[in-house]
């Protein structure tokens, strides 16, 4: 990924499968590193935690969505906030879910 | 909006109008604020900078952004990454426009 425009087509991101039926897409800034989500129907992100604050967006279908210990299904338009260290795990429903997060600082292992 | 929840619905984000046209619904993170801005078509966002970093993704229509000294039409999934202090202005073309920001850290002016 260039890091001379500040643009980013999808096709220059870099990709990661991240866990089974899960892809990112991601580009890096200064301080902060967006990662466009795809999951397959039913794709589960086990639970984890990382020192990265953490916030979002779903674009596409249903996410059951754990952070700490509250649990709630959402939907487009819906946004999340997880502060560094929370453990977090989300499952996605019947249709293929589409997600935009953002991590600070930027995630050295999803360059 | 409270602060005891991670999770965050569209109509518990703050309401601001930056520009003529261009509404904002925003929400703050500990060190990033999302921004999810609604474009009329044609609206303009006036050149500007600030001190933040700010990153974003296309969802819908298309967008005429200027950042620096380099301007790219962007279709919907595209990103950017504007680094703190970077002169920057938009124009949304003939349908509305959606787009997702991201700031770091966050901006007090869109709490």
């Amino acid at each position: 990924m260039s890091m001379t425009s500040p643009f980013v087509s999808p096709g220059e991101c870099s990709r990661h499968q991240i866990f089974p039926g899960v892809q990112i897409q991601t580009c890096a800034g200064e301080q902060m590193m967006l990662s466009l989500v795809e999951f397959e129907p039913h794709a589960v992100v086990q639970p984890h935690s990382h020192p990265h604050e953490q916030m979002g967006m779903l674009l596409e279908g249903e996410l059951t969505f754990t952070i700490g210990d509250e649990t709630r299904t959402i939907r487009p338009g819906e946004m999340w906030r997880i502060p560094g260290g929370v453990v977090h795990q989300c499952v996605a429903g019947d249709k293929p879910v589409k997600a935009l997060d953002v991590f600070h600082p930027v995630r050295d292992d999803y360059r």
